[in-house]
C-alpha cells in the first residue's frame, strides 16, 4: 500500500508520499514514490504514485525517453517540451496507458492488480501551480479551490484532518503540518504506510524557492509534531461542551431512589 | 454501510450506532442498529450490528425466542438466563451462525454479501462491564484496556480520533465526545453513514443510571460539537511548531540571488 497527498492552496502546493512498498506483510522495502520528473528554469513537474510499482517503474522511463512524435521530423514528446500543465497531464496519462498495456498483457489471467494512480503537480513558465489526479486508465481531474487536496492509496485515515483544517487560504507552512498530521494518522493504523516520507513544497510566488525534504524515521520535528498533536487533540476534546444528555448518568437508577 | 463504535473504559461503556441503511446510493432508509436485547434488574445487554440487515433481523427473534435447550426439560437458552457476559457472547454467536446458515442457503450462487459483525456489551449481576466484537462466523474477541474500543462497518475515517484521545482512564463524558467526533469524521466522508445516531452510555458504577439517547439530524449539541471541533482543530494545528525545513521556502531560488 501507499499514501500520497497533494495539496494546492493560494499560497502554494505541497506533495507528500511515503516510501514503503510491500508484497505481503512479510516483504517490505523502501522505494521512492515522489519523483521530480522535470526541473528546469521554466518548469518544475513532480509525480507521486500509488499502486503497482512495476507499472510506475515502466512509465517513468517511457516519459523520460518521450512518447513517439505525432509528426515526422518532430522530436519525441517529453515533459521538457509540453507547453502547459494540462498537456503534461495528458502526456503522463498516455505514458501510464502505454506502460499499463504492456504489463497487462503479461498479467493476463493472473489476479495481480496492476492499477496505478498518480498525482501530478507543478508549474510551467509563468503559469499558475496546477495539481492533477491521474487515474489508472490515463484520464485525470484537476484540483480546485472547493476541495484543495487529492489523496491516493490508503486515504481514509488521513482524510478527516484535511477535511477539517485545509482551505484555499491556508498558508504553505500550515498545509505542510496538515499533510504530516494526516500521515501520522495513517501510519498509526496501516503498517503498509511508513517513513521515510518525501515532501516537496512549492510556493505560489515563483520568486520563492521550492523545498524538497525527506523525513527520516528518526526525524525530530515529525516525532515532536506527533506527540504534540496527541496532547492537543485531548485538550481540544476537553474544551468541547459536555453532552447535556449525559447529566442523567450521575443519577441513581429509578429503582434505587 | 454502517458505522458503530463501542468504547470500554474504567469509567463505563459507550456504544454509538448510526441508523442509515442503503441498497445502492439511491435507496436509503432509517433502521435501528443499536438494540437493547435484555434489560432486567440484574442485567443490561446491548447489541450493535453492521452488515446484512436481513441476517440481523433474523438473528434478533432467534435470540428472543431462545436457542434450543441442550437437555430435555430445560427451557430454551436466552440472554435472560445466561450466567455471564462470556456466555452471552457465545449465545449471540450461535444465534448469528443459525441466522446466517438459513439465509446463506437462499443466497447460494448469488454474489450478495450476507456478512454481519456485532458489538455486544453489557453487564450481568455484579460483574464488570464487558464488550465483545462478534465476527460473521460467530467467534468473538473481548475488548481490553490496551485498545479500549471496537469499531464495525465504515471504521477508517473515525479511527484516528479514537487512537489519539481514548484511553482506559478517559471519563465517560469524554468518551461520549470522542465517539461523536469519530462519527462526525465518518459522516463527512461516507454518505452511507448518517444521523439519527443511537447512543447508550453505561457507567461502570452499577449504582449510576445508564443513558439512552437518540441524536436527531437537527440535534443542537451535535451541531455545536461539530462546529467547535473544526475550529479547535485549526487552533491546534496553528499551535504546532512550524516545520524547520520550510524556512528555505522564503528564500529566493539560487539562480535569482
Amino acid at each position: 500500500m501507499t499514501y500520497c497527498v497533494g495539496m494546492l492552496t493560494e499560497h502554494g502546493m505541497v506533495l507528500i508520499a511515503d516510501t514503503r512498498t510491500n508484497a505481503g506483510i512479510d516483504n517490505i522495502s523502501i522505494y521512492k514514490k515522489l519523483h521530480i520528473v522535470e526541473e528546469a528554469d521554466d518548469r518544475l513537474i513532480v509525480i507521486a504514485s500509488a499502486g503497482s510499482l512495476s507499472v510506475t517503474q515502466s512509465m517513468l522511463p517511457i516519459l523520460a525517453e518521450g512518447l513517439p512524435a505525432l509528426e515526422a521530423e518532430s522530436p519525441p514528446r517529453t515533459l521538457a517540451l509540453v507547453p502547459s500543465m494540462f498537456r503534461a497531464a495528458e502526456l503522463v496519462g498516455e505514458a501510464l496507458t502505454t506502460a499499463h498495456r504492456t504489463i497487462n498483457q503479461v498479467l493476463l489471467g493472473s489476479s495481480i492488480d496492476s492499477g496505478v494512480s498518480l498525482l501530478l503537480g507543478g508549474r510551467i513558465g509563468s503559469g499558475p501551480l496546477k495539481l492533477y489526479l491521474i487515474y489508472s486508465e490515463g484520464n485525470f481531474i484537476e484540483c480546485e479551490a472547493d476541495s484543495p487536496f487529492f489523496q491516493i492509496g490508503e486515504l481514509k485515515y488521513g482524510k478527516p484532518m484535511l477535511d477539517r483544517t485545509l482551505q484555499w487560504d491556508t498558508p504553505l507552512d500550515e498545509a505542510v503540518k496538515v499533510g504530516l498530521i494526516s500521515f501520522d494518522a495513517t501510519m498509526r493504523s496501516n503498517l503498509s504506510v511508513g517513513r521515510p516520507l518525501d515532501l516537496i513544497a512549492v510556493p505560489a510566488d515563483p520568486h520563492k524557492k521550492p523545498v524538497h525534504f525527506r523525513i527520516e524515521p528518526d526525524d525530530r520535528y515529525f516525532n515532536q509534531l506527533s506527540a504534540d498533536w496527541g496532547r492537543l487533540m485531548t485538550e481540544a476534546r476537553n474544551a468541547i461542551e459536555d453532552p447535556p444528555f449525559m447529566l442523567g448518568s450521575s443519577l441513581l437508577p429509578e429503582n434505587m431512589k
